[in-house]
């Protein structure tokens, strides 16, 4: 008899529906799955939402009332898919309650809640990842594994983008994640947590940072379609000291025209350099710089190493390892590492202490960029 | 209350599964779907595994027997997902039972064999696609409108390549699909089939071929793992004649290292010119020929049209318009068309008069190589 | 005191001036030449053609008569860069007056004519070379030397392709490229020679080939802007089988609108790929297929092995190893080679026999062309 | 009679060199030029190497002293290819001298002499340009066409990066560009000042700047091949704000495996975007945002504009519009310009004021750097 697995979804938005589809598609992803998981209950606004994701998505409790499912006893993990100001006070209830937690990032809106909430998790016990799903897209994972391996030895230098075009439109109403009373922060929250996990993840901690923020319109119509005045920044611009000595650039921006998804990674090494590009996530590009240069390039250059599909066992199957894969595939390799740790009961990352970190690094950037650029330091709470 | 479609799968393998994955995700992908689709049996070759399937995959009949599902009146559809050579005899019969038909490519293994069961299809009336699925990727569907629109005017060439690495490991032995005898056919079948239906549904009839087959490795281990002499073409090259009078290649080989699905149009119009690549299948390339080349290029040059996620409603929202896609989604919106066309009784294409057209291009093909690369006109039953 | 070499220049097209364009920057690409070439004089349609190109270019004899520079004692070179159907007498009168030749492709209009100008060039003991200037971009030198150390093992397969679009546009007069009265055939002579010898180059004899050629319009201005009847083929369509058993196709188009100068080769082999395009010339894509699939990609996938200007000694240091190339440096190394050869007295590739085998793969394609497509074999002459 | 224009050149380095070939080859990349350029006389550091150039490359003078032809009144043009540290008192003399200047970048090692020595151009009336040679490829000349336009509208955001390889071998002796104490500054002034340049040309000035530098190895081997303490940045990183309100980075770094020529710029404005890398110099990528995003994408995606060799008249008819151009090309172009500009008396940009404002933004980020992070204003002498 297979372990069953029930969670309770907090929030049904973009990403509500994505960790759905996630625990739906575990079964064809993963070979011999020795647990079941699915979604029991979900929470959100209006009754009429949550009935109508129900009967939809086949869940059994819909709630407007998040402590319905953070108290349920038959539910095991409490998945938080709500705007950032919440997640706080939920995080704790959840923690407190014993439940298992898969949070949405970023953590908190501020380094001093999530450094509360990181030591909650760490003392309880229980299994509590955030999402940071572009650490799963198989090139992500394989570049971990060149560096883990010392393919490209001491980084030097790095850079990463995540660009969106949403808030180019001044004729498009803001929406939910560009306010600040809402967020907590901007691009820097959204975008920026990701473009600053994937550099933390792999060449480690940041020491110090210079921010830059910017708003490209001032007033734009808000999210109740009224005028509204900026409230947050709609790009930021980091320079960065990392503990490792490694210094570069972390840009994020709403403000791109020609922008979809576009996650740009690169991490330079004295032995070798790795490039991802999230609008072809099937690739991951790598330099070997033990190749000296020679005549005609002797072999020299990057490797366009084939990731595509070819996730680690149990999964790796399915739809095909040579066909073309997708975003939705790190969330769905996210969600089965988690639940592999609940399952397991050994602790799987990012955990909330990482989350923590890439909190103390936005945190010094606002800071910086509120004392004309000046380098700030990465608090360290740990 | 919403309609419910109920399928029997015949055969769990790789296409099954995907057929499955994209029942199960319709809801994922449509919004307000006025029907609901579900597996209700499967039909393998073991019943162990027909029980094993039904369990992780939550079917209701697990059977070794096809008829069991064909003549199950509570099952709407029938998916065949089987090996080619058995396809003939279960058409006929899932037809004559008065079933709705989703059949995997190619639709049988000789023109007559097509000609006959496309001839069954349309005098009844039944809902009948040929799982063409790469039709339903978003550039292809894009180009599908420019070209209807008139964007890329009279085609005057056309090139097509499917190319995969599967046979170039003379060590590996051979899957089911290298063999005649499971087959009917080699690369030309199983590759070839998406290659033409390409630049059919994109640029209308052929009308004469000419055909060179090639095997990489005359010898080589069979599907037991025995010493076996290769009997199936491994790579086929075409030169084609269209009915327009457009002139192009379609290549297909499974003898191609380095590829992994690598399906590559080409179409060349008097006005224009449309370029795709799977292993890239957000963007669609388009070359618009009626802006002049100009000093320092002017306005001339291929533009990657941002298809990424953005398809049509229903769909379109999951998991992003701008979240890179993939392959597989290809199958969704296949399925979707489908089983949208049982619903509301209206064909889709592509029909079994389509598949009987490929099939008839295909056989032309290998008359060709049988006789010294001669032209062979494609046969016309209808 | 440098060795002198002079040249005599027949004809001053795109082709004359690019030939004097390499003679007169040797010396900027290469260091310590132990000769000194220079345009002695050029031969034109017009004499006031040849006297202002010679004042603009600082030549010395300016004529409409060939005989003046073939005949002429202080010149030791021949250029022919002359109309295709003139190739054969001049090369006739060239070699007998003792003069080294340089002679653009093709190198004649038929395989008897090639066959004889080949015989005599190798009994005359004189340094001749065909020009095949696209053996020279860094990465197709690269890729020799790739195929000769056995990096990709046997080859399977072949492709290459080679389109322009000057034939798109049928308000434009016909170029008299396009006019088989004086090339004494089309594309395929035009494109399909470099397009041929590329995969001679790199991988042996064609063995026999099936030919489709094509015309995309039957009337259009012709070379003097009145209506004229397309007497020359504007796209051609080649599969071939090579000598060594590899299969494959060659097509050439100048109906391709999109294409700027489109040559892209590949070749497939057991143990490895190759990937080359000229409208980026500055790298060659290796794909080592000794590195087997692993999960994540291992380290399987295309190099961009990073040729650029890389070129070997005494080249290479001009205009910087890392800086773009291009494809004029193609004809740079190609003339440096042959001037060489006439230093050393060592003889140098790609020579008239070299020629002889295209010419002879052209009028097989012609031939299975004339015969609906059935194969022909290449004539061997020699 | 065609006046004619004589040029002293000081230095003969890789950039010495570049500009012969430059001057050189005028006659055949342009049609009906009015002058006649060439280089009359050399200067280098050792009278045996001045001489070796003179008789390679026909020039008449060869020295060691740059005032033999500042002060020859046969020359009309001082072009200098010097080390940074030489330009101040070199200028002077030249202008002071009455010639007409031809000045790498950067043009002098503070904002105060380089305010100095512009204040003196303004003020003779000769013509003086600085070497932004990258101004002058084509996508380039193509993206400032598209900028003035209005084609992108307000420019939100930008990003320069200019990245190298040569600092990432520790076994490698320093290069004279890394040493401070001849070139003033690091890579900053070496790439920086290209990357600054083409900002500032396609956005305008700017206003202030945050910096960063870095260092990769403390000690390596010096120019002359002993220990040594590096004392240049060797990387450089920025966030600067221009003057139109437009934010974004700067990057320059020689700490970077895999760089070849890594020169990319993009541009992202309100109505469109522009992206531009080096070493793909045939294509400028244009993205039109006014055409707003639509089902499977619509019209909408960066357009690869095919600039390849269509310079404008008289250029571009060599060696061919559709073959694929490189980095010199852009140096021919700016020669070119410059020496039209001496021809006709009319000035040509980039001047040396363009070239004190970058020698400003530099002065400003390293006094940033200088201060941690905090932004500096760009000084502005005019």
């Amino acid at each position: 008899m297979k372990k069953r697995i029930r969670i309770g979804l907090l929030g049904f938005g973009a990403m509500g529906k994505v960790h759905s589809y996630s625990v739906n598609n575990l079964k064809f992803y993963y070979s011999g799955l020795p647990f079941d998981a699915e979604i029991a209950g979900v929470c959100t606004t209006s009754i009429e939402k949550s009935r109508s994701v129900c009967e939809q998505f086949g869940f059994d409790v819909a709630t407007v009332c998040e402590d319905d499912l953070i108290n349920d006893t038959d539910i095991d993990v409490i998945d938080v898919c709500t705007p950032n100001i919440f997640h706080y006070e939920t995080l704790k209830k959840a923690i407190a309650a014993g439940k298992h937690v898969y949070c949405e990032k970023p953590l908190c809106v501020s380094a001093a809640q999530a450094a509360e909430i990181a030591a909650l998790a760490r003392n309880s016990g229980l299994m509590c990842n955030i999402v940071f799903n572009n650490r799963f897209i198989a090139p992500i994972l394989r570049a971990k594994q060149l560096v883990d391996e010392g393919r490209i030895g001491r980084v030097l230098s790095i850079s990463s983008e995540y660009l969106h075009n949403s808030c180019t439109d001044v004729e498009r109403p803001a929406g939910w994640k560009q306010d600040r009373d809402i967020c907590g922060g901007g691009v820097l929250f959204d975008l920026g947590s990701h473009a600053i996990d994937l550099i933390y993840f792999l060449c480690g901690e940041f020491a110090s940072v210079s921010g830059t923020s910017q708003i490209g319109f001032e007033q734009r119509l808000g999210t109740n379609g009224l005028a509204w005045n900026t409230n947050a920044d709609e790009a930021f611009y980091i320079t960065a000291r990392l503990a490792s000595g490694a210094v570069g650039t972390v840009s994020v921006s709403k403000l791109v025209n020609g922008a979809n998804d576009d996650f740009n990674v690169s991490i330079y090494g004295e032995k070798g350099s790795l490039k991802f590009s999230l609008m072809q996530p099937n690739f991951l590009y790598f330099y070997d710089a033990t190749s000296k240069p020679a005549t005609l390039g002797g072999s020299c250059g990057y490797t366009a190493i084939e990731c595509v599909g070819r996730y680690p066992a149990p999964g790796g199957a399915f739809p095909a390892p040579k066909a073309p894969s997708s975003w939705i595939r790190g969330h769905v390799e996210s969600m089965y590492g988690f639940l592999n740790s609940v399952y397991t009961g050994i602790p799987h990352s990012p955990s909330f202490e990482d989350a923590l970190h890439v909190q103390c690094v936005m945190e010094a950037a606002y800071e910086s960029d509120a004392d004309n650029g000046a380098y700030k330091a990465v608090k360290n709470f740990i």
